[in-house]
């Protein structure tokens, strides 16, 4: 079973750091196959990025369906272009956010995010009204450290998270934690044990999730909101789109 | 990996077709142990059965953890005693309502459930409601057949779950189906099939969720609602219980 | 008018303060018929302990029926088998939680509940959700005492309360407080007094729902969720069940 | 102890249907007095009614507070003036359209309301929304009578009322009805002898429920929402005012 | 384009600041017409008083659309009397609440509202609710300064808003704030400039949306709740009408 | 006072009847600049055409701030890439779909939307959902015709949009229609005259809001998700991307 996990930003340490936290949870039930789009920006914090990240990232999950990927996940916390990605392939594709919010739904009466940047919490919170798990999400934390920082290990990020956690079990009544970024993916076992609850890594859950939708032969519905789009003319070309526009 | 599948009625039948579905989905992945209670009702219609079948039931969770059981699936669609179960034991505990729905909700944007009779609509609305799900929920429709009368085959109850599906389709825009009855989780991948659309069992959707759960390493929260009960006397014994109490 | 209100713990000191708190209340309007089971758990802090108390308490319920009771009260916040006693008798059933949120929404826009220990805040939140009247709670709060510590004229328990109806007032902005125990029914008026708001406890507000009910003729309906279960063969016996399991 | 039932429209016949309501529910625990405006429109159909309604009727229940009444009902489905009441006195106010909600909402998982004209049912969902219970209502129909119509014995309004709880049970699953109108009080009991469903008159739930606040000693609380207004002065008076103004 | 805006209550200053306010937005785009009724209170704060408010308003709003207003504003921030004057008029009508609310959610995920006295507070929580706009606010917060205080350049109202605001930002993660009262309608270009944000003012807001329904030739719905009430006597005087009756 | 109109798709012809509209209701007050991307599909009917469709758009709005546009307006239904719109500039940004609910919401008390095929009931239902207005729209409707069949005189499109707004006021109790489609600009008056409610085209109620936003001085909030993202190195260009990708 080949499981495709494509990390939409174009910062390799990042792609290399999800590869390992979902060979960590495949074990030998499946192969991954990491990825990443070759153009967009290093790192996905807010709607803007977003929109540039999208096109590349539905490229790498249109080859690696035609490579035989039995699933897609998408390794942003933000759920980057999932609805797109569920239009446009026939396996089911999972969102590391969405992931983290169904497993700690199923171990925990309400749980809370500790995302990165306080710019990301509406995004989160937006998704969250939307799949009808806000009522599980006790409060959505930014632990004021951006994503790129989570790779220098002289950081205070560490720190940081472990301390939201702490105002979350105190302030929040949360009975779990959902770490709100797929770069804390390393973090979620020493969390869980420091603090003594369930901290929910989005990657490790979505590839889980994954596997199970492959193993009981779900594939996204093609009826509704998920059906193909009708085939239509596109007009011009990016070949000559400024990249990044310049704001 | 052990995981225990428990009936929560009497009816062993029922116990052989559901443990025949976990083991479909399960594979070489885990070893399925597959359970009922000694003593209750033959089956749950409601939430009068419910009571008088969850201490047995509690019994065989109780036993399974003793023996090894990494994960525990209640094979209700009730979700029957799910709550009390997650406050007894350190494994995780996983419905096959709850897990139909989490699952239903990563393949469609929204579902309706068909299940058995119009007894239980009110207790399926009830846990949606409650998981923060039913916005995904675009109804819960009934059969108008017993549970029992799946277990016949010249009985009309496979037509007549046919005919709710495509009311679904036309008039609940339904984009996947949820069976609600551990009693249909033959039927899913023929329904499927002829309606074009993601049909969910709960019983494989839950065997699949919670290998993922001991996969991922995470546990039913201890914090809040969960956490076991203070340890207190118990008055009394059931010894002398008329069963059932004579209505 | 006979009502009956069963205490569904074995503590018998609780049944005697909630028989003085309804009769104080019914007055000379109705007789109250004051029971507990004889088997289960001598407190109620969680679904765990629900489990083992509702078998016991439907059968005081369906013995109260058939001596004429024209109504039910169960005596436990959590409205602990509110439900199968509905399917079980013809006569209205109500349950001291929600009788308390009915009341408060009847003379305040919001309240804040203030119950026990936290193990029974999800308990309490999960039920104000189900009923609708989750909008009108601004906050369930725990005093952190152990329920059966409120039979100890010698415990912190009512200055506990007070501190946190202080809070209620203050960062709430509660209109009113609910007692979130059967076991404070005593202390209702005098935290009125003090606090200057509507303090309700939940048994003398269901005894006065369920008279009301009597009066006006209104029984549960035995459409849809609350119809009688259909008869069905029970298996086993509790006779030679461990009480409890042991965990 | 003094119950005061206010109509808010100046039809002295349905102030005489009301009271006769009112005292049936009552029998030997309350005394009924029973008003009417001296102004106002002979009855209320939507918000433009209610605002001329509104002034006479707070005059009538000053008027009653000052002669005792320990709890004042609004007899108007809309709960018309509801808020205003409860910031002008001590003694607790109860609206016909929350009673009977609140009560429905005891005997049965999910009402539908059968009030008269469709005009009315964005004023009776505002209400459900507002008061929390909108969750518990299936659905608000229209019978398609005018109010003064079901004073009429040889209309078919009777019939039109029964033509919708007919398609309330068949389409909307409704476990209970609602009567949305003061002057459907007469009919309660024949209804629910006919469509074997608890069918709720509002103006009996009211005085039943008003009855059990003042058993109880709770008042409408005065923190928030319901203080009374701060003395101010008023400019002019109502003595030239046209009335109604011209439309 | 005539835009009526009417103050509901009596104080003539204020009518002057909001007629100021709405001709600053105006600008050559429309003509006011600002009003007030000759009786009322001097100052509306809670239910009791928009009882009062409301006839005298509604006579304004029928003789400014006879002299052919093409919109009307009411310019209280509890959007007084909205439903009845839609009943009474062709012409759209807004509210400055409402107004303000929606213009927040144009520039901002989400906002918190600030206004006079905490007694105000479920009044505008209940329109928020009814509106459907709740989700979108943050929190409602009260400055604890009487309506009229206002008008007087020597109290502390600005820097009590102004801290409001500062606590909005750091607690509520408000993204817009919105001034809860029409007396404020001054200040919010120097709230905005002072803390960075939007700060929206409902007259200016109001005028702004009513301009816009004009040019769009859209009015209020005769469909279902605005529909004009049919026609009916309306019995007695207000002439007898003691006015405010004696608390 | 200059306002950008884009659409955000390549069809000419679409964006000469948008700059129609915008400019009909505009009228002497703000002068319009209509654009379209130079690339991308040729209409949107899903999220896998939004995906492909937001870079040029963002190209083009980006373009008109630093031409001095004061307001954007999004013309296409789907509000498309709007919130990343928002965070790219400074002036304010509205979509037609948002638009439209915020107009409705003025003049009606719920309303049903019919838009052009299935596909985007789901995107719109999110939306709605996304807006807090979820609560005022009565149902999402599709007439079963494409976008581009509405630029065909010849087709039944006119003819189905409105037997869906008949079944609208029969069905849905809607008091007014909001049409989902930026090509059914032209039909509004019409359709309005011959239904007799409000039908809002979303192209003219965004212009009119984005032109009071400007009078009134307000732009979109710089606080929370709409913060300019964080300045960061984008890899690779879009100039090797086939567009769109094979599927």
């Amino acid at each position: 079973m080949l499981i495709h996990v494509v990390n939409p930003n174009t910062t390799r340490s990042m792609t290399d750091k999800i590869a390992s936290a979902a060979r960590a949870v495949a074990g030998g039930t499946a192969e991954i196959l990491a990825t990443q789009p070759d153009m967009g920006p290093v790192s996905i914090e807010g709607y803007y990025d977003e929109a540039y990240a999208i096109p590349g990232m539905l490229q790498r999950i249109l080859e690696a369906e035609a490579a035989g990927a039995r699933a897609h996940v998408i390794a942003c916390f933000d759920d980057t272009g999932l609805d797109a990605a569920r239009q446009a392939v026939a396996s089911p594709v999972v969102g590391i956010g969405e992931a983290a919010y169904h497993v700690a739904s199923l171990v925990a009466g309400r749980f809370s995010v500790v995302t990165t940047l306080p710019v990301s919490i509406p995004v989160i919170e937006h998704n969250l009204v939307r799949y009808g798990l806000a009522a599980r999400c006790a409060r959505v934390r930014a632990a004021g450290i951006p994503v790129l920082a989570l790779e220098d290990p002289a950081s205070a990020g560490r720190a940081r998270i472990s301390a939201e956690i702490e105002a979350a079990l105190r302030d929040d009544h949360a009975e779990a934690i959902v770490l709100g970024c797929a770069g804390m993916a390393d973090l979620a076992a020493d969390l869980a044990a420091r603090h003594g609850l369930p901290v929910i890594d989005g990657v490790a859950a979505a590839v889980a999730l994954a596997g199970g939708l492959v193993r009981l032969g779900v594939r996204t519905s093609k009826q509704g909101g998920y059906a193909p789009p009708p085939p239509k003319p596109y007009a011009g070309s990016f070949a000559a789109f400024a990249f990044p526009p310049a704001r």
